[in-house]
């Protein structure tokens, strides 16, 4: 069965040029960075020249103020912590949002375990933060703010710039979650005016392994892993170098792509969005227009998203219920509910999402495929039994 | 030219056979291993058969005991924080030796902050800890014991088995940094009696990005990378599956291997020592017995060590001058004076180790040509214009 791959925020195909850039540093270029001989250096500048891609492709000044991780969720998790306890001597406040990935919200936990204490700023219908709201949670004793650039959930993108410079006038560090708008929409880290932002390569066709963490040149930050002297002393263990190496690779692609690639994505997505609305009692979620270009997600009234995401997949459709670090929970998504969606229609959550390789007939597919089976489904559905008025609220 | 890599303590090159175990999941196999849907399933099914091959390797009773990371040093961060923080509240001691890797090390000293007190346990002048030294430094408040199975610096094989039956007498948890052992020489962890263990694949020709914790059955631990599910919810992050697949290949081979490989490597070690050592003013560091059957190293006197491992690179014997992760600091390496070897001494420095790859003709060529390069130096040497005697404390 041809299957049609529209999960591209759970995790991208690693694109053959990547691979191919990667696979000397599989084979023969094996050595340590860290060891003073040809191949030592070899994968040592190996290793540099993708840090200036990473760092070209948002805008960092310099390549130093990139610290290579194995993940997104690692970069998130050292952001936080790391600038949280970086300045624990001149306060012990942090806020961050209800829509953060599960990366940012776990650590803000075990941040108020070690004393902090953690406001959530809250999130309109649409999934947007107000920058107003921002402003009131911030106390004397505020350290840092983090916030998701753009929610992978339901694709909502929040007025980061507005956000930082709140946060910059108050004197607070900004961290921001980038992980699903880097190589997705243009993000640059000075624009945008962040201390610090997370990213990772598996989400703009680079290899899984590979995340990294800019931090603002100057800024203060304490290590999640110790050891070596890699990355300047603030993240050790042997660099995983084709893993960097494809992160690199993949980073120039996406500064190159990214001007001529959204506005197609853009137009799919709409597509999507218009054709999907059509069946009864199905909503989006997230922003009409303040979201991501390759990402269109909805909730589908008196349906259990699970079994909807079977019958698509049933069907070749290949697509999320929302994060993939939390879909085994079969449970309402808290960012949903954050947003003020009942329960019982965040329960039909699902998210389509693209890349290089969706074409319209994917799209002709899906809008030809998705109203039966949400139909098929209502039939079977204990929540559509009683008519369709009364279970509105879930 | 022709090069002799003999630093395969500082990594492996990545065996072909694991590579392509690996391929598949560098290209059609993508998923990510939380998608409900085939492609997802695909790639979750090949992290828990690798979950199964490193569990074997370690003679681990369950496949759930591993938590796969990203290193070494990240698995030897998450057992000593994790550990210990998890113990918190039955006492703050905590014991390490004096030959531990930097990434316990430096763990050791964030403990420290975090309000822990840290023993260093004494190493003998062949590297060994002496089980009453770990005796004597337990005290009511100790909650855990972390030793190094074997140095990758000196070589030296710890009585690992006496001093966890020492901890566990005392109720106290007990981690070893298996790094260097695992898959060089058998390692059990039931009948070692650990309670964790930690190991890294590119140790035994497996990929870099790819290293596991071993974690006894029932025994808690705070994470140290927060988020998703992934890993039971001990390491979040999407897993770097081509990675873990080419980690589970890599133990298959190492477990077949092991008993095969162990004596040959074993025999060239031998040669090399007993070649080597027949250079005036050099001697053998660790263990002449009790060490790793592909790891000789030795200490030069009236040399810097780094000066002798670009001359012997110059002549394409690649090696080491001690720890891949400090080989930039440039002096002595504070193990080496831990074992009582005059700074003077500790400086010349140099580390051979072996893998699949390595014949009798690469030691032919290191017999001929390391005696010449060590005259060389010493003829250049400041430490040695004042003739032998005098400096040999440095």
């Amino acid at each position: 069965m041809k299957t049609y791959y529209l999960d591209y925020v759970a995790t991208n195909p690693l694109h053959p040029e990547v691979l191919e850039a990667m696979m000397p540093y599989l084979k023969e270029e094996f050595g340590n960075p860290l060891s003073n001989y040809p191949l030592g250096m070899n994968a040592r500048g190996a290793i540099e020249f993708a840090r200036e891609k990473v760092a070209a492709l948002i805008g960092a000044p310099k390549p130093g103020c990139i610290v290579f991780t194995a993940s997104g969720a690692e970069a998130n998790n050292m952001a936080l912590r790391g600038l949280a306890l970086a300045k624990k001597d001149k306060g012990s406040h942090v806020i961050i949002s209800k829509l953060e990935h599960h990366s940012i919200l776990n650590t803000a936990r075990f941040l108020e375990k070690q004393g902090f204490v953690v406001s959530y700023l809250p999130v309109d219908r649409q999934g947007l933060i107000d920058p107003a709201a921002l402003k009131k949670a911030m106390t004397e004793e505020t350290v840092l703010v983090s916030v998701i650039h753009a929610s992978s959930e339901v694709g909502t993108i929040q007025p980061i710039k507005e956000l930082a410079a709140i946060a910059r006038e108050g004197g607070v560090s900004f961290h921001t979650d980038a992980v699903a708008s880097v190589g997705n929409i243009a993000v640059d880290v000075e624009e945008l005016g962040v201390d610090a932002l997370s990213l990772s390569a598996h989400q703009f066709g680079g290899p899984k392994g590979a995340g990294a963490l800019y931090v603002k040149g100057g800024m203060r930050i304490v290590p999640l892993i110790y050891g070596g002297i890699q990355e300047g002393g603030r993240r050790a263990g042997t660099e995983n170098v084709p893993a960097i190496v494809g992160m690199g690779r993949a980073a120039s692609m996406a500064a190159q792509m990214l001007p001529v690639q959204q506005g197609p994505l853009a137009k799919l997505r709409d597509r999507l969005i218009e054709g999907v609305l059509k069946t009864e009692n199905v909503i989006l979620t997230g922003h009409p227009t303040a979201r991501l270009p390759h990402h269109a997600s909805f909730c589908a009234e008196y349906i259990e998203g699970e079994a909807m995401l079977l019958m698509l997949a049933a069907k070749g459709i290949l697509v999320a219920s929302g994060s993939a670090c939390s879909s085994k929970a079969l449970k309402s998504s808290p960012i949903l509910l954050a947003m003020g969606i009942p329960s019982g229609l965040a329960q039909g959550s699902v998210v389509f999402s693209f890349g290089n390789s969706t074409k319209d007939e994917d799209i002709d597919y899906v809008l030809k495929e998705f109203p039966a089976i949400v139909t098929r489904l209502r039939e079977i559905s204990p929540y559509a039994k009683d008519g369709w008025g009364d279970s509105k609220e879930g």
